[in-house]
């Protein structure tokens, strides 16, 4: 089965207080939800654009991984994720097609969603996520 | 008016022959469409999820602009379009509020569509698309 959607697209930023303007007040979207999710070490702002979601990411640790990410690329689009059913059965044939993964085995994300992250190695330097919703 | 979906991701690579089969053989994305974009000196693989389009682009040139920011960055993530209603009126918005815009009128861009771009030294480092497709 192929994706659904993009399921989020998530940008690193330095402050959610400087960028969040720019999504309301410029591109005329809501910011729906700020929430901090402690084990990645980030407060993320959500904002909806028809199937996807924006999320901003702001580090709350200077050795987190999106602080880091800022440090050597700045501040841009950090991930992009696909909303995907039969997560495990991807991750499988990534697996077996040689691409190295993040995440052997699905994990639980935000919103209760079960996730996993390819390496940007093996994916042309896009971190991918993929995501499924199994309430649904 | 608020955008209704992502147009497309931008993702830039160093080769589509190399890049295409990790979309179809491990996400299972069918790549619909090559196309050489003489102007912005890349070749485009389109793929459709969902409301929103990946569009692999390769450069034709090493000074073309995808080159260019793939010797500073590497591969990845390259810009992010929004579809939006009233693209002028966006512009004029995006300027009143002290956004640096790259294109301050639209011009016509793949696909018959009007587009504009915001600078990312504006937009917290995202290189920012607007597309209208007036034909809707």
């Amino acid at each position: 089965m192929e994706p659904t959607h993009i399921e989020h697209i998530g940008i690193a930023v330095k402050s959610l207080d400087d960028a969040i303007p720019f999504y309301e007040d410029v591109l005329g979207l809501k910011c729906y939800s700020i929430e901090e999710v402690k084990d990645q070490k980030v407060k993320t702002a959500f904002f909806k654009v028809g199937q996807t979601k924006i999320e901003l990411l702001e580090s709350t640790d200077p050795e987190g991984p999106v602080a880091k990410f800022i440090d050597k690329r700045g501040q841009g689009i950090h991930h992009m994720a696909f909303s995907v059913s039969g997560i495990k059965e991807k991750l499988e044939r990534a697996e077996e097609k040689g691409v190295r993964l993040i995440d052997s085995k699905p994990r639980k994300g935000a919103e209760g969603l079960d996730i996993a992250f390819l390496h940007p190695k093996s994916t042309f330097g896009v971190l991918t996520e993929l995501c499924e919703d199994k309430t649904k």
